[in-house]
């Protein structure tokens, strides 16, 4: 059971030997912190998911949540768990001490969560989501506001939603229709009907806090019509009590693929005109601030589809060691030998090696971004702060898609580790593939992240961001290159960031010519092929770190992850971005066929 | 509804634009059928599908196979479809009208399994799978075995299975247990437990047949010592009437992934040591015999793969066509703008395009080796029969394969281009997806199939078989260069088959070397390579007819149709077969890594 979600050497590598996060207590905000106390978060968050989040993990697929006479009920096992995650404050642990955080750095909430969301996404999703809401209210809500809510949504006493989508306004939030109007108290009556919604009614808190996307009457058509209300499920008094049912009513519950445990409402609002919100920020603010939390959000699920696959990993990895099929083809077949553990057959190997080197490349790019957030809210140093904020927003459409489908395809090759079991409810790894689908459609489907990413991201500062990112990347290429038995490696990765700087060149002048509609259909293409150049930065720069302790003679277990470091690289930059580099050659010369083909013609 | 599964005017195109099947006509065993029959056949197939097994296709889903006291139960609705296939006579088409079957060319008989498999393989399956039992009687059983057991199984009046896994014997076969002692009455003491045995109990038929691998008492370990027996549930006496039970229990059912119409049944055979077998051929052939059985069962497998992909690229495109959602990126965000369907943007156009070159190629792969079995049955001609036998041996392991993974994929882009809905069962392609996980693994697994290519396949007849595969290729390379139109793209996908020869004696040089198992570690990556360079071939193929076809004048649905044929090869050529390229170069240069590895270097 040890390591059955992630490697805890992973982590301690990632967070104390790439990326030194202890230079993070010499900042005023995380004075205080180091080495013990980071590893005490990290060893709690282990034993509480390990002894209470993972054993109830079936229970959120076999019971799943219920819908039955207007009640929904999560599975009852949930409760006792949610209830430990309440009082072990592991609710908002990135968040401030003010409002209920516990004021740990960014990075270290993210170990913790390697645990706490790698044994139980869906049970703990419920603990944790009404801090998006809440983290809102921060940013944009009036000193009352904040009083009024915020403690109660980060300790998870209330939980949070957030509700855009309805029937006909899904990637295209614009075309909502709910609609607000101004009352003489200063709320407004709410109206329309939300789908999709994560959490929007359950049976755990005695409040729910909906964020609503709306528009008021009068106000534009599209997106920019659009503000954002708090709408609680039972009416808030402007002294903390409750007051009275607010007319959100949960209409059904989706049957779902996979993810069970977690409640996907459709919510009526006002449907007997008695829903009122309270407006956060200005009128047609809604989409600025809704954004705030998007893109907060977007890493979350990205980090949902990389802890997916690593758990995936880390049991396929268990079995193929256990598990005895045939002989090793190294000796030929003999019957009257034992058989092997499928670990040595080669095609295991490969499949091992390749979700290893993207389960690492995503940890590190995940802890990457999380210490990028913890540099931007700790230094003053402006040019530092730029580099952070600018990479931060680059990054997150790529690592949300990248991880979500690199964590599906690691889960679908666990299967394939396991054989004829893996497809069997007996074994972990089909709810892992069915439960991290849906990674790569909500919070943005894919094709919306990779249209942000070339429509937006590339471009912010006039290609500044975009430089400063290529620039790091050439960096870590530089450092391997120096140590001997990386260079070969280095200079192929070097070759990668080259061709993908000239590929990005192409695809921002493809998209302001007549032939712009290809470079949208490359997208996301351009998109994977993006993460795959990142994960090869990563895993570069893991081998160099390696390479320079194993000169330092490191023995036993530090040996072998080491070695495995250096593996893990070298099967990436050999086996899987020649790959890359053909999916390069295809965006460049790819036509237009895409574009070009009738409706008629797709048949059917 | 119409083509929801599968698109006829693309099955006439393969019928009789590419393949011609009409001329199969011209042998005796054809004699008689015409345009017109084939016709009749496949559109009842359709029409019956439609009526009464796609309705109940949920069912099997939803409902599943039960196992409670000891009895196996199919879904309800099963039984009255299941009746109306054996009373419709759709349960051996391809099989001799001497036992049961109605004696139609292998390729029409694929046509109405499109629409027969394509609306519900688990309730078809029922129906259909005693015939792969009852070829292997038809082929070396005696004439009083063939006597008792071939009409009732090709007429489903019976069912039949096959029983090779055990808990330690999966993909090693020859590790299995299971014992056959000789009784004095020629018959033989069976004792032992399977697992993972498809259809292995059911509420169906009176009986059920189930070929056994076993060893006889004494016989050597290892495949080798394997023999294959006929055991049937309820013992047939000599006149054909039903005996006593044979103690064949079945202990449990898995719960799957999907595919919950079918029932994975546990079995033990002669717990209370009275269950008895009869001998099929000699004492050692078992293996001999059950691959047979094997090969026609991973043909049938791959084709599973590839209907389910037919199925859901159908579904998302029409619901691309209907769904609106956003608007034209031609004419700018315009929010007074009535929203388009999502056919209209560039990346679900690219999803589309991809499952469209990936399913038709795939439907002319599945096809062609169709009609070459056709062929070997009915060609005089010794050099043809040495083509279709070899062709069809080499092409096995790629039809499985390859049809299994890209079948799974495009039912995963199929719930991408649904979005959200996708991923809820109010839609189909999620259960597509989760039915067709298991064609990667049952019949041998991806790992399997590619050793058994680049073991024993690529090698057959020194070379022959694989020289004059690649000479087909060629051929039909060359017929597209001198069609203006598709000249550039004749040229990459001679390219491609320059290369991909290539390729394959460095892997087969590699394979005879110190360094096999690196060859044996890039076998699935061969084989996936070698299934995109037979997706290119069948669609320049394809184009060719299409383009010639154009010259003279087509109009209307047919002109689309052509069209569409050109787009589907220049998009796999320009965009897909890059990527193929980019794979073969990670198998040239993919250095060792898989193999070097350390098993503690994998971490966890």
């Amino acid at each position: 059971m040890a390591n059955l979600i992630t490697d805890r050497r992973d982590i301690d590598f990632v967070l104390y030997e790439q990326l030194d996060v202890l230079a993070l207590s010499k900042f005023p905000k995380y004075k205080g912190y180091n080495r013990k106390t980071f590893d005490l978060i990290i060893s709690e968050a282990r034993n509480f998911a390990l002894k209470e989040l993972l054993p109830i993990w079936v229970d959120g697929d076999r019971v799943g949540a219920t819908f039955e006479n207007g009640q929904v009920r999560v599975p009852p096992s949930y409760h006792r768990a949610f209830k430990l995650l309440c009082e072990g404050e592991w609710t908002a642990l990135a968040e401030s001490p003010e409002w209920g955080g516990q004021g740990v750095p960014i990075t270290i909430s993210v170990a913790a969560d390697e645990f706490l969301v790698g044994a139980n996404l869906t049970c703990n999703s419920y603990a944790t989501f009404g801090g998006g809401t809440a983290k809102m209210i921060e940013l944009f809500g009036t000193d009352a506001q904040k009083e009024l809510f915020l403690k109660n949504l980060y300790t998870a006493h209330w939980g949070g939603t957030m509700l855009l989508t309805e029937a006909d306004a899904g990637s295209n939030v614009g075309a909502l229709s709910t609609s607000a109007t101004s009352n003489p108290d200063g709320t407004y009556s709410i109206s329309g009907n939300k789908i999709f919604i994560t959490n929007g009614d359950q049976d755990l808190t005695e409040n729910i806090i909906h964020p609503v996307l709306a528009r008021i009457e009068g106000d534009p058509p599209g997106s920019k019509g659009l503000s954002l209300f708090i709408v609680p499920k039972i009416w808030v008094n402007e002294d903390g009590s409750l007051g009275e049912f607010n007319d959100v009513v949960c209409t059904g519950i989706e049957e779902k693929m996979g993810s069970h445990g977690s409640v996907t409402c459709s919510l009526a609002l006002g449907g007997k005109g008695k829903c009122r919100g309270i407006l956060l920020g200005k009128p047609g603010q809604g989409m600025m601030i809704m954004f705030h939390m998007m893109n907060e959000a977007r890493l979350k699920v990205g980090f949902q589809g990389f802890i997916h696959g690593s758990a995936a990993y880390q049991y396929a990895l268990a079995y193929a060691r256990e598990r005895r099929q045939g002989y090793d083809l190294e000796k030929g077949k003999n019957v009257d030998d034992e058989q092997v553990p499928i670990i040595r057959h080669p095609d295991v190997r490969r499949m091992l090696l390749w979700m290893k080197s993207h389960v690492e490349g995503m940890r590190s790019l995940e802890y990457y971004i999380a210490h990028s957030f913890d540099m931007l809210e700790s230094t003053d140093d402006p040019d530092a702060k730029g580099y952070y904020e600018g990479v931060t927003a680059l990054l997150t459409p790529v690592l949300k898609t990248y991880c979500a489908v690199k964590g599906f395809d690691i889960c679908v090759k666990a299967i394939q580790v396991y054989g004829g079991y893996g497809y069997t409810k007996d074994f972990p790894v089909e709810q892992l593939a069915r439960d991290v689908k849906i990674t790569s459609i909500y919070e943005g489907t894919d094709g919306i992240q990779a249209m942000d990413l070339i429509g937006r991201k590339l471009a912010m500062n006039k290609g500044a961001v975009f430089a400063a990112f290529i620039k790091e990347m050439r960096t870590a290429a530089e450092r391997a290159a120096a140590i001997e038995q990386l260079a070969p490696l280095a200079a192929d990765v070097q070759g990668a960031v080259d061709r993908f700087e000239a590929l990005t060149k192409h695809i921002q002048e493809s998209m302001r010519s007549a032939s712009f509609k290809v470079a949208f259909a490359n997208s996301v293409p351009f998109l994977m092929v993006m993460g795959d150049v990142i994960m090869a930065w990563m895993l570069i720069w893991r081998a160099s770190i390696a390479s320079e302790k194993l000169q330092k003679k490191s023995k036993g277990k530090d040996l072998a992850f080491y070695q495995g470091q250096v593996f893990s690289a070298e099967y990436f930059v050999k086996s899987v971005l020649p790959e890359t580099l053909g999916q390069m050659d295809a965006i460049v010369s790819g036509g237009d066929a895409v574009v070009n083909i009738s409706e008629e013609a797709f048949g059917g």
